[in-house]
């Protein structure tokens, strides 16, 4: 078995709770995929219990798809009880590029917290860059530039891995560059699979500090199941039901045969 | 092609950000139906960026299905900057007639703002005409009068489309009224639908000034999808997923050919 | 008809009304399994309404799952709204004992409310009883004692009935404690099984005061549901969407002949 592999059967075998703070349009399907890797979702905001929670965690989440102050300042309490206990997090900065209020938190949030993996569309990835980039609402409109050297040179930047999800996933920890090619275009017609990517991705640094191979396996089983659902699919509403379904049929052998991941 | 057909196909080609404002318990499909009519949904709230958002969007959905005071305050900002703009808005006023804080709002909402689209079921318009109605729950329990005369005088009044959805939808502009027969008692089986039905209508909105065609587009191709969602389905379950795949897949020669409406 | 197919029939008769505060994680799952058991859900919050809207519903569900201290407030002030006009509050403690801010106000609403029916996990109950119990997240982690006797004793106490759902659902009001083995595994490998197991509970109680045989027709009737789903299910996600055509086309015959419970 691949590191690969042997990340997926962990989940499995460990169970993680992955701490999601994230938006009301695509929280159920977060829980649900969080459950389909095989790690075990909480949901919790209370500024009174966040702190609480995330000490229970493998891992938190942080997602500003429908972000306010109030939601930001509790990210923040819930951040800095993860960073105390070296609890990774996951910043899906959702809309940045879009909004000045979402381009300014999640630069705050870049710069002030210790963000194990940033992931985002190539828009919210080259705004936080500082990269010409157009994001429209929450979808990328594209960056100016290379964006295998832009999200290279942020993951070094920042010290952290950066993921920037498109046609050809693009992973680095600054050191190291990765790309994945799985993946099915029908997965930008349903609400919410890069929010699930997030969680995936959460699920798998809950069980090793390679945070790096944490994104890669994420990404790829992800992009497997999504490939999967496709071949079965009649449109975007059997598709989704389907994901769920390979998400959790996935193995880790599968994993190890059908990722297409490479160097670069 | 019709103008049905056209405004349909119109979205398929500029994909208009949809700018949502509306409850937690169906916003999800809201965010599928938009992604599958072919258009953009965004869905924000935050006092500090809804300007910005709906600068960016080609229409705005208002939904009062799960309101507060804090999100009424933030609807009305949204929906102001949305009015310096000329950015059409949706009003879904559900449970009118069910709470006076529903009642109140949805009164102050039609006063006080610019709406393009009024729609709601029998029991939501017709509390907002003025007329003896029920409402229990977000269930219309049914208006006292003509519906077709309430609709038309309310759309009048008010210089807006208004849409009365039922088994037979009703859509008037004041001068011209028209109904619609497509759908499928399916649609009342879950929920969600008398949302959707306002974000579908949203996505037409956004691509022409033609309000009164756009509605009688969304409501017909969306009573289509449903017809076709219901003659595949086992219950409830089924039903949903297909009508996001048959959303998905009703083309604009389905609409021309498919509508059953009629001028009364 | 026995008792419990009676309920059933009962409730699609009736469409009581089910006011529900609730998570926002998997709120539109419990609007959709309200509605397929053939009640009628409605969510409302704000202070100003929920007064209003519970006098309107036959049953007032309450689920912390995402909880803060403005929602505890307003679940409250619907719950002493409920009191006085005698509808029936059904309490779904979620992740009592996960964090204190769960288990206080867990504690807090048993010892102010008079609560109807009160149903969690093992993990839940047992830290409402006062045993050693553990939660994880929202996950139940086993108690020690024996769940029959913390459930029978818990109900007398609380002078409620108290349902602690697991692999064998545990139903008692302190006189009577039944069994019931209806359920599938793959019930927990989906979000939100919980949550609905209480709004199909809510559905039951809002048609008849024998609040025990209430809560034993809901947990084996949505029992039932789920081992149909089950048979049927490549994974959780087509497990989902068949829960809700089961849960639709469950007959009060199917009740009587398929609830698989007795008396201890």
């Amino acid at each position: 078995m691949t590191i690969l592999g042997s990340i997926l059967s962990d989940i499995r075998e460990k169970t993680p709770l992955v701490h999601h703070m994230t938006n009301y349009v695509t929280v159920n399907d977060c829980a649900n995929i969080t459950l389909c890797i095989g790690a075990s979702p909480v949901m919790a905001h209370a500024e009174e219990e966040v702190g609480e929670m995330v000490a229970l965690a493998g891992s938190l989440v942080l997602n500003i798809g429908t972000l306010d102050h109030l939601q930001i300042d509790r990210m923040f309490v819930a951040a800095k009880a993860a960073e105390k206990r070296g609890i990774p997090i996951i910043l899906d900065p959702v809309g940045a590029g879009a909004t000045s209020l979402r381009t300014k938190t999640a630069h705050r949030m870049i710069q002030e917290l210790s963000i194990s993996v940033l992931k985002g569309n190539a828009g919210e990835i080259g705004t936080l860059a500082g990269k010409q980039a157009q994001v429209r609402g929450v979808d990328s409109g594209g960056v100016t530039g290379d964006p295998t050297d832009i999200t290279c040179v942020l993951a070094e930047r920042l010290g952290c891995t950066v993921v920037m999800s498109g046609p050809t996933d693009i992973i680095s920890d600054g050191s190291r560059t990765l790309l994945c090619e799985n993946g099915h275009p029908l997965m930008g017609r349903i609400s919410g699979t890069g929010c699930m990517a997030a969680s995936v991705i959460g699920s798998c640094v809950a069980v090793t500090q390679n945070y790096l191979s944490a994104s890669v396996t994420g990404i790829a089983a992800f992009g497997i199941a999504g490939e999967r659902a496709a071949s079965e699919a009649a449109g975007p509403g059997s598709f989704k039901y389907r994901l769920f379904d390979n998400m959790a049929s996935v193995t880790s052998d599968d994993v190890d045969r059908c990722a297409r991941t490479r160097s670069v």
